[in-house]
């Protein structure tokens, strides 16, 4: 079992690492794989471009959610990837691939839901594919128009501070919940199983951030806390100090899991923003720049590697016991 | 069986339709769905977007052709989409569905397959996303320049002549050689062969007819002359009457089909450029201007519907006779 649905192996990291080696790419390419976004030189302004897909049983069982619901959060885990870079949304196409037994209707509702997402994020819907096929899945690549100075995985340096936006490991217990794997009722039962089928796009918090300088370092937290910043420090050649306890977490998410941190530092899905920056601005102070709540978590460090306070180390935090 | 793998079915073609309606677009959108490609508004110069997909089972079998033709076709049947347009394809974002049972191995050669093709185009592959999945599928969204006057669908007017660069049929009577429902022997068995794994893309051809005034019509023929000659009617709002014995074919189609016309009428998946232009060009120039072998075929007239000279009706012509 996986940590959450769709994440990768090891393995596949080590085929997208040889798959990305060796691409053609000429010097209109700013930024190729490895990032939120792709970075291409365009006229004045690059653009930003990323593909993501939603295949179900890998991604989302159709007894789970509704199929506006899945519409709107093919878009949404795309457009969290512009947000990460700082990016206005654009433009996107889609391909949907069709399997025998879904109705015309089934259709038509997915595609209100996409419509809407796309519409509250200011859109366009402009081309797609049809192709059959033998799982239903919704690929869409998206576009966008970079900032002067896009967030990127690389620019994080030695003294920045950590921060990340909203709350983490809502998204990991609510599909818990959903599969079945763990009990909740209430209140919480709804607002954890929310953040996993409605997680949110900070782009306004993205775009507000790339305003910052120097520019910040930022991804978005989609395959965990712990990996996501993995990805950051690797890029960056940095290291980092995290508290854990420090890590923002719902009530919701205290109610069921306690004091136990395991899945707001290892639970994917939340598409929240990690970012950082040069020292010297409160969590107040950025809140109200962002328009969202903005927790302190730790440092960037030269030394590279990742540890968390109190001497726990990263790969027994736990946050394996709750795989399945 | 249908006419070509992947065909869409009417179903399809409807529920194409009903996706299409209602989608959100600003004033950026400058053509949405229903061409070879969109056109986005962007600085100076408009973008050209496209997404298809190949899916296992649907529109290859493994049997049939090495990872590194599948590489490079899957990127073929999006740079066809950028020709019909007359555009300078750019950049790619790849989406990888990967199946269990295949190696690493087996990723280095379509990979290396694409990024040939995609040097050969000089298109930049800028970015990727991985997804496991019961069926291996490529999707790939492609972004181009658009000509100061795209070669649109919606362009045809009474009086153009019809033309088609290269030879017709030869995809089909690949395909169905591949598939064993067919033999074939000898230089006919390689070349038809071939004309399936290996298409062209006419990007030059399409970027020499953009420069034409008025604009001609165009699509690439990928369903079939006389459906995607359908669409650019239905688009247009005129008709057409074509020679059916002008279609071009080649001396491997001649040897296995005799004066069988089917299936260079309704057999998909050769990429060759259908355009339609003001009459006074002779075929001779044209193929000199376009670099490509080009044959005109017949013209636009104001009466809607398509009509085969001899009276032979369309859906009498006998291209279902090898869908098997």
């Amino acid at each position: 079992m996986r940590s959450r649905p769709g994440a990768a192996s090891p393995g596949e990291f080590e085929l997208i690492a040889r798959l990305c080696a060796k691409l053609p790419q000429s010097r209109r390419t700013i930024l190729g794989p490895g990032d939120d976004c792709a970075i291409i030189a365009r006229g004045d302004a690059p653009i930003l471009a990323t593909i993501d897909s939603m295949v179900e049983d890998v991604h989302f069982d159709l007894a789970w959610l509704t199929p506006e619901q899945l519409g709107a959060r093919s878009l949404t885990v795309n457009l969290s990837d512009i947000a990460a870079m700082g990016g206005v949304a654009t433009a996107c196409v889609v391909n949907l691939a069709v399997r025998p037994g879904l109705t015309a209707r089934f259709f038509d509702r997915l595609y209100a839901g996409l419509r809407r997402a796309a519409r509250a994020a200011a859109v366009d819907v402009i081309g797609g594919n049809i192709t059959r096929a033998r799982q239903l899945a919704i690929t869409i690549a998206l576009l966008g128009d970079a900032p002067a100075s896009p967030l990127r995985r690389d620019a994080a340096r030695a003294g920045d501070e950590i921060f990340v936006t909203g709350t983490l490991g809502d998204a990991a217990l609510g599909w818990r919940i959903l599969a079945r794997k763990l009990a909740a009722s209430g209140t919480s039962r709804r607002h954890l199983i929310s953040r996993y089928l409605a997680p949110p796009a900070r782009l306004f918090a993205g775009q507000r951030l790339a305003k910052i300088r120097p520019a910040p370092a930022a991804i978005d937290v989609s395959d965990g806390l712990l990996q996501d910043l993995g990805h950051v420090l690797e890029r960056s050649g940095v290291g980092a100090e995290i508290a854990p306890e420090s890590v923002p977490v719902s009530k919701a998410y205290k109610q069921v899991m306690g004091s136990e941190l395991s899945l707001a530092l290892g639970g994917g899905e939340d598409y929240e923003l990690l970012f950082c920056i040069r020292p010297g601005r409160s969590e107040k102070e950025l809140a109200r720049l962002l328009r969202v709540p903005v927790r302190r978590i730790g440092r960037i460090v030269r030394q590279r590697g990742l540890r968390l306070a109190g001497g726990v180390k990263p790969q027994l935090a736990g946050w394996d016991q709750l795989r399945g």
